[in-house]
């Protein structure tokens, strides 16, 4: 009777849910928290940015400030402020992403851009940045202001550093790397390490966390990229082959482009330069498959995946672990 | 003889000379800083920042900053960290200015945007708003992260303010000065109240630093809002009319407006909207000097003038509070 009971709960596919449920009241908080400090005199930004907001988001990165403050059993109110902060910056990242990419949907619904134009979008990005910075100094933890900035910058720099590479077919690995651990990683990483921060534990604890989220967000964004060539629209929110269609330089393509011959190498050059048509898709999916570019770009994520859950190592068993632990295999899983 | 020096240096136009004496050596540390900080390993963020920060600004907020803090007789170093990052600050917003204005020339060369492209210039911008936090951070004043992250906050409400008054010319005169001294006065504020706290003086010298900050930035916007219907691009760097083509309503043409006949203001309803040519730019510049629009503008930029001045009524006369009394001179004597 256990026995069949364990070999269910086996079976079932990895989930959010044991995380959902875990930080569940506190995010009721950092909603809150996000509703009330999104607001201004100047209806335009409560509206745009509630958009996006409310539209469906995981909040990840709130998640995350959450579960690693219960791991540390955290029993301060500060993490609310910050996890909503690191939302903010999310918020402002994503709102720029998207007119940067000129992007017309996300999470399933018309971009910020499409609907109010890129300059408003510009501007209510700028404005959420900023409020972040407002809340952590409310906070008052220049160590937290210190982690935020830090990555904040990173996060600028890895989506310039992508910009210089898009439409580059011959971008390596290794660069390709340098710009996610930029772009996705740092913050994932960062709003880790806050909640040792506001926990008041050791450098060593920080390390763990910080290791924990960079090493989740690498493998979140693998299995991304993963997807764009395998999905569809009703399940990500975003249409196949549109990171092949923007040109853009994904692990997969790195990939496939090292492992191809001459002719697959020209195929992709051409593609990814700007000539991609909808039958190249066709082409470059099964070129994926055919050198198994897709299958170890999972692979990748898998070894990420690993490391995360091995940089929780020390933290002591518990409900708090288990749900980081799911987390990172629910990450993993979404592919395939 | 003596007389007649006097007279000679009384009939000398004001000029930003003796602000740009009194900080000559600090500005040159600022500049220092700048030039490090802006630096990355992902080339195009120097590139596509030098481009502006080298362009010839007069770097009129870390003067402010400077100037500001000799008044107070501060001996320390503080303050060059801090002005550049107020300078970044600027910079980013000039930077996301432009996309969202689509402007193609600022200063007189050739914009970030137009050179680079709208992504590159969010991104680059982005990242120079999040590094002068790190700045902020390093020099380690909470009160002076909450000033500027404050004012950031109310720079980018300012912006979208002014978006969504964009080509609707009942704009009233109380809605757009609110949106001047938002996106406008609130970092020449902002610039000069930090020299109070680095210099570790009272509330009452943080308000009136304040004051002649946010009145003096008033003052500037005004009578750049008149030159544009008057100057030569030669000595501006922008377009004579930019303002009118774009749609912007702007002072002079909202007294222009509530002073016109029916047919007057058909004419400006319709140009704002959209539909200005470039004799529409003659018949507005008419008319702004028939109603007067264009004298009380530089009317109302007096009256502030004076309240900066008035401001630093309780400081010491010297070679700095003279230094910053010029500069409110020059700022209202730049048009005529």
């Amino acid at each position: 009777m256990t026995a069949t009971v364990h070999s269910l709960a086996a079976a079932r596919a990895p989930s959010l849910e044991p995380i959902v449920q875990l930080v569940a009241a506190d995010l009721n908080r950092v909603n809150a928290v996000i509703l009330e400090r999104m607001q201004s005199q100047v209806a335009l930004i409560p509206e745009l940015a509630g958009h996006l907001i409310a539209g469906g988001g995981k909040r990840m990165r709130p998640m995350l400030t959450l579960a690693c403050a219960a791991l540390l059993d955290y029993q301060g109110a500060r993490h609310h402020k910050l996890a909503a902060a690191v939302e903010f910056i999310h918020t402002a990242t994503l709102l720029h992403d998207d007119v940067v990419d000129g992007s017309g949907l996300r999470r399933g619904k018309r971009t910020a851009n499409l609907i109010w134009g890129n300059p408003a979008s510009v501007l209510v990005g700028d404005f959420l940045f900023s409020r972040s910075f407002e809340l952590m100094v409310e906070d008052g933890s220049l160590k937290v202001l210190r982690i935020l900035s830090r990555a904040s910058a990173i996060i600028a720099e890895g989506e310039v550093d992508q910009l210089t590479a898009q439409r580059r077919v011959e971008t390596t690995e290794d660069h390709y790397l340098e710009i996610i651990a930029a772009k996705t990683a740092a913050l994932f990483a960062a709003a880790c390490r806050i909640a040792a921060v506001v926990a008041e534990r050791d450098e060593a604890v920080e390390e763990a966390l910080d290791a924990y989220g960079r090493n989740l967000g690498i493998a979140f964004q693998l299995v991304d990229d993963a997807i764009d060539y395998a999905s569809d629209e009703g399940v990500m929110g975003k249409g196949v082959g549109d990171d092949f269609r923007d040109g853009k330089v994904t692990l997969p393509v790195i990939l496939a482009y090292a492992r191809g011959s001459e002719a697959d190498r020209a195929f992709w050059k051409e593609a990814i330069a700007g000539g991609a048509t909808d039958s190249d898709l066709a082409r470059a999916t099964a070129l994926l498959s055919d050198t198994g570019a897709r299958a170890d770009t999972w692979e990748r994520a898998r070894l990420y995946g690993r490391r995360a859950i091995d940089a929780l190592g020390p933290f002591p068993a518990g409900r708090a672990k288990a749900a980081l632990v799911e987390t990172v295999e629910f990450a993993i899983a979404r592919a395939y």
